[in-house]
């Protein structure tokens, strides 16, 4: 592939890199459009060389977020179905077909989770919220136009202060939001019915969701508030992928940009809250809890081009 | 009083009311410093007028920061010990009595908590310290300066950020320091061997510090790291004047300058750790515990000017 092909990829998925205030399902449906622009005007192109742009496209998603598992089944599925094609045209109706299906799925368990979600909120209760997640969003602003009223609690999510999108959004929406720091969640928490978080993926270990999710779930086992994640069965990833977040690392200076010498930053986005703290999983097939994932865990084809490189591990 | 006089003394008093980056033994420090400015040249005043500013003095540093004990207590004991003071001469060599006792007390606490803390830090561990606090910042140089290697993890501590105030301090000190966001003490915490904080007020129902200190606790408690809150005994106060520090609201400004309509600011400055979720209170008469602290909870004579408005409550 020419080195400017390369890059103009690069360049199309740099905002999905850069972007710290989008959840999960958001950025999997803009990838979707990245895989839109890639194809475009390529029904003339070399199928070998649409194959190889369509697999960088790929990789360079799933390298760009590799904690959100949305991302990484879009890319996959993309790859795993076009490997038998033969002409462009099959290639691009493939791969189409594919994006239409996906975007399809999102929406689709969105509305579903929503209408749980509708049945959690207690009328009039304060309900707490943390970071951003489209899919609780939705959740949140439908119970809201279906005639239930209730006020949301919701902290900033340092660093990038998505909370302040989530909090904006509600209030657009005709919700009353109370808005403070993360270290205050211990003072609105006990006024909460309930708390819900989105995440960006899911295995037996747990949730993977923006850093501070551990402590919302630590925090609410202690005041008796039940918590749910918000999230569509394509969150499911096999174990060995979950612990990608980790990679995740961003700049220091993102944390203090004028620190003296001495002082090691740590600017981490993900945490890892594990099925013990969490009440339930609110997905389009019902609420699960850890004895329910054992058969959302079956084995999905990985495409070569985004296996993860082997584990030395010890011998048993 | 003449009008000029209280405003000279509020003038006085308001930068430790907006002081948000100072622990409360640093502040009470402060307030010597502020009766001392209100003594100056006051030999020739007459008794009762002199009294009266030294009342004026306590009751606005009270109401300053009505949760730092430490500022109450020698407040209140300037107005006690000048009570039965009849000359100029008399008020002001009782004053200076009075915050010559208490700065020596401060210090000897101090040094005397560092001593118990340097047993409890792991050669070579991480330990974890949470917003400023000036007892803790000496306990862990003085351990350093005594040749134990460590390390210290801490948090911003929003909103005023005291946490980066905390971490200039030890680094420039020779203490390596890991610096993240307060969302993040789930990453961190289980690497430490031990946290400690400072602590603002103590009364039964536990201990009042900095927002976010709860979470820290039940954290610390989930990840099974001994959380220790360093503090001399002038710290404890009645039941009653533990809620002091609910009064502490600040501008909703200060979470977010610019909040859309319908958004509900909520900025506090302190919430309270309950006794079980703290491993000590670490004081110069050693580690206590709960079953430990009812002898410290003797009453003390509380000047009539500093006595709390009674609460309203419903009969028993």
């Amino acid at each position: 592939m020419a080195e400017s092909e390369q890059k103009s990829i690069k360049e199309l998925i740099t905002p999905i890199k850069e972007d710290l205030l989008s959840g999960a399902a958001e950025l999997a449906l803009r990838a979707i459009v990245v895989f839109q622009t890639v194809m475009a005007d390529k029904q003339n192109e070399d199928p070998e060389k649409l194959r190889s742009l369509l697999q960088e496209t790929a990789r360079e998603l799933v390298a760009a977020q590799p904690a959100m598992a949305p991302i990484f089944h879009l890319a996959n599925s993309v790859l795993v179905n076009i490997a038998d094609a033969k002409t462009s045209t099959e290639i691009l109706d493939t791969t189409q077909k594919t994006l239409d299906d996906y975007e399809k799925q999102l929406c689709d368990s969105a509305a579903k989770i929503a209408d749980q979600v509708y049945e959690l909120i207690e009328p009039g209760g304060l309900v707490f919220a943390y970071s951003f997640s489209s899919t609780v969003v939705s959740a949140l602003l439908n119970a809201r136009s279906r005639g239930k009223y209730f006020r949301v609690a919701c902290t900033e999510a340092r660093p990038s202060m998505e909370g302040r999108k989530l909090a904006s959004r509600l209030a657009s929406g005709g919700i009353e939001v109370i808005h403070t720091f993360d270290n205050a969640m211990g003072l609105v928490l006990p006024n909460c019915c309930a708390a819900f978080m989105g995440c960006d993926c899911i295995a037996r270990p747990g949730v993977v969701n923006k850093v501070g999710s551990w402590m919302l779930a630590v925090s609410c086992r202690e005041v008796k508030v039940p918590l749910y994640a918000l999230s569509g069965t394509e969150k499911f990833v096999g174990d060995e992928r979950l612990f990608e977040f980790e990679k995740h690392e961003r700049p220091g200076t993102e944390v203090w940009d004028s620190a003296p010498q001495g002082i090691r930053l740590l600017n981490n986005q993900f945490d890892l809250v594990p099925f013990d703290l969490l009440t339930g999983l609110v997905t389009e097939c019902g609420i699960l809890t850890e004895k329910d994932i054992e058969p959302y865990m079956t084995k999905y084809k990985v495409h070569e081009d985004l296996k993860l490189d082997p584990v030395l591990t010890v011998s048993d």
